[in-house]
C-alpha cells in the first residue's frame, strides 16, 4: 500500500512551500508522488490506483476522475485530500454515499475573494474607472463640479451569506454598520453572530442599499435571478459588485443597465468566460472589469496547503477536519 | 454684536445639511449669515467684521484672510470656528499668540483620506491599472501566466503617523498584522496604543515592507525626501501609495521608477496639482492615478459639519473642543 501524491510541479511549488511538502510526505508515508503529466489516460490512471491501494490521495486542479469502481481497484481507499476546490467533476456523489472521506479548501481561500469585493466597492464608490480614462488617456483633473463619495456610513447589501459573504463583513464593517443580507437558506443565528440584519427580499436589498454585492450560489433557483428590474431598483449613484457566479445575474440586462451610467458596476465574474470581447460591458468607464481573478491569489494558494496539512494531520491522529464535502455541501457545490 | 455666518450657499448646503444650519444659528444667536460672494474685497470684509463685532465666526474653504489688526475693528472676537482645513492663508500666527481661538474640522475627515489610501493599496496589490487597460481596450482576458497578489499577511509600511496614518491602521488590520510606520517625532505609546511597530529608520521601512504608504507631513526635513534609492529599495512587485503630500517624493524619480514597471504605484497627490497634461506618471498602467480627491469626500462634509456643531455647543456650555489649532499645530500645518 502507497498513498498517493497527484500534484504538478507547479501546484507544489505554490500550494505546498517552505517545507509543507515534506511534512505531508512524512504524514503520507508510505507513498508516491505521481505527476499527473505522466499519467496520460483513465487506463493509466486506474492502472496507478489498483497497484498502490492508497489509503489517501492528495490532490489539486489537475487529479483525474476517481472511476466510479475506484473501490474495487483500490479498496484500501479511505480519504481524498483535496487541495483546490471544484470537485464534482472528479469524484463521484456515489463515492460520498459510499462513505468516501473527502476534503476540500473550504473557507481558507473565501477571504481573498472578500478582498476583491472590497477593492471593487471601493473602486466603484470612488469612480477609478472614471478616473483611469480621465487621468491616463485624456489627461485630465477633477474641476469644481467634481462630487466624490465615501464607502463611510453607506448601505450595504449582500446577496448570499455564504463562506465568502462572512469574510466579507468584517473588512466592511470598519466603514459602516448598516450592513443587510438575503439569503432564504440561512438561519437567523447566523446573521445574529455576524451582526447583520436580514433583507426582507431581493427586492428590498436591491431598492434599499447604496452598494449591492452580489455572492448567492449559482443554482436553478437563482439562475439570472438578478433581473432588469432589480438592476434599475439601486439607488442613484449606488454600487453593483459580482463577485459570486456570472449567471445569477441577467448579463445582457446589466450592461444596459451599465450603459446609461446611473450605477457604478464592478465585476469578477460572468456568464461565459472568458467574457468575449465584444462583450457590450466592455469600454464603459462606469464599470470596472476583472478577469476572474478573485481567488484564491497565487500568493495565498499556502492557506489551501495549510489546510491540506491541518486536515492531514487530524486524520492521521483522529482530530477533527474542516472543509469536509458531505452530500449536503456536495450538493450545494457548483 | 453679531455672531458671523461666512459660509456660500453650497457649503451650507454639504456641510450643514438636514437641520445642522439652524441649530448652529440657534447657537450663534444673535447672528448674521453672509455670503462670501458679497464681501467683494478686503476693505468690505473690515467693515462687516467692525459693524457686527462678533464673538464667533463660522466660516470654510471662502473665508477670507483676517486683518493683523481684527482686533482693533471687532475686540469682541474669541473664536473662529473654521468648518474645513488650511488656516494658515485666513489666520496669521499673531492672533493665535493673542489667544484667539481656532478650531477645524481636525481628524473628522481623515478616514475618508485613509479609505483612498486602502482603495490605491488593494488596486496596486491587484493591478487594477493594468486589468483595466487589457479587460476594457484590448479586450483580453487573463491566461495560464497569470499571477496574482493578496493584501492578506503582506508587510505595511506606513511613512508618518498623523490622523490619517491612524485611522488607515483598523482599515488595513483585517488583513494583516504586520504593520510598522516611521516618523520620528510620534511617542513610542502611539505605537503601542495602534499596535505599529516602529521601523528603525526610512531604509528599512521601504526596504522591508511589501506595501508601503507615503503620509509623511511636508516640511522642509521632509521635502522629496522619499529619493530613488529609496524607491528602487522597495521588494519586486511591490506597492507604493501616496496619499499625503506630493513634494515628500521626488516626483521625477518617482516617474522614471514607475516606467521600469517593476512596482505597482498608486497616486491621489502630486508636486504640482493639477498634474501637468504631460507628466511621464500618465499612461503607464502600472500606475493608478486620482486628481486629490482624497478626502474629504462630498458626501462626508457632513463629519466636518458636525464637528462644528459640536464644538461650538462646547464652546457655548464650557466643554472641551476638538482640533483647537495651538501654535504646536499652527507651526506643522501647511
Amino acid at each position: 500500500m502507497n498513498n498517493i501524491i497527484f500534484l504538478a510541479k507547479d501546484e507544489v511549488e505554490t500550494f505546498l512551500p517552505e517545507g509543507r511538502m515534506s511534512k505531508i510526505r512524512f504524514l503520507l508515508e508510505p507513498c508516491v508522488v505521481i505527476n499527473p503529466e505522466e499519467i496520460i489516460d483513465q487506463e493509466a490512471w486506474i492502472r496507478l490506483l489498483g497497484e498502490n491501494n492508497p489509503e489517501i490521495i492528495l490532490s489539486a486542479w489537475r487529479m483525474r476522475a476517481l472511476p466510479k469502481q475506484v473501490l474495487d481497484e483500490a479498496p484500501n481507499l479511505k480519504y481524498v485530500c483535496y487541495l483546490t476546490g471544484t470537485i464534482r467533476l472528479v469524484i463521484s456523489r456515489s463515492l460520498i454515499e459510499n462513505g468516501l472521506l473527502v476534503t476540500n479548501w473550504g473557507d481558507s481561500i473565501s477571504r481573498t475573494i472578500s478582498e476583491c469585493a472590497l477593492l471593487l466597492i471601493l473602486g466603484c464608490v470612488r469612480k477609478v474607472g472614471y478616473w483611469t480614462q480621465k487621468m491616463h488617456v485624456e489627461g485630465d483633473w477633477s474641476d469644481a463640479s467634481t462630487v466624490t463619495q465615501s464607502l463611510f456610513e453607506k448601505r450595504i447589501g449582500i446577496h448570499g451569506f455564504g463562506m465568502i459573504a462572512r469574510k466579507l463583513v468584517p473588512l466592511i464593517r470598519p466603514f459602516s454598520d448598516r450592513i443587510s443580507a438575503f439569503s432564504p437558506g440561512v438561519p437567523q443565528s447566523l446573521f445574529d453572530e455576524f451582526d447583520v440584519s436580514r433583507a426582507d427580499s431581493l427586492e428590498v436589498l436591491f431598492s434599499e442599499n447604496d452598494v449591492v454585492v452580489e455572492l448567492e450560489a449559482l443554482t436553478e433557483e437563482t439562475f439570472r435571478i438578478v433581473s432588469e428590474k432589480l438592476l434599475r431598483s439601486i439607488p442613484p449613484s449606488g454600487v453593483f459588485v459580482n463577485v459570486g457566479r456570472g449567471s445569477v445575474v441577467d448579463e445582457q440586462a446589466l450592461a444596459r443597465v451599465a450603459k446609461e451610467g446611473r450605477i457604478q458596476i464592478g465585476l469578477d465574474v460572468y456568464e461565459e468566460e472568458p467574457l468575449s470581447k465584444d462583450s457590450p460591458l466592455r469600454g464603459l468607464d462606469n464599470v470596472l472589469l476583472l478577469p476572474h481573478i478573485g481567488g484564491p491569489t497565487t500568493d495565498r494558494r499556502v492557506d489551501a496547503g495549510d489546510r491540506a496539512l491541518a486536515n492531514l494531520r487530524a486524520y492521521r491522529s483522529g482530530g477533527e477536519l474542516k472543509g469536509i464535502i458531505d452530500l449536503e455541501v456536495y450538493d450545494r457545490s457548483t
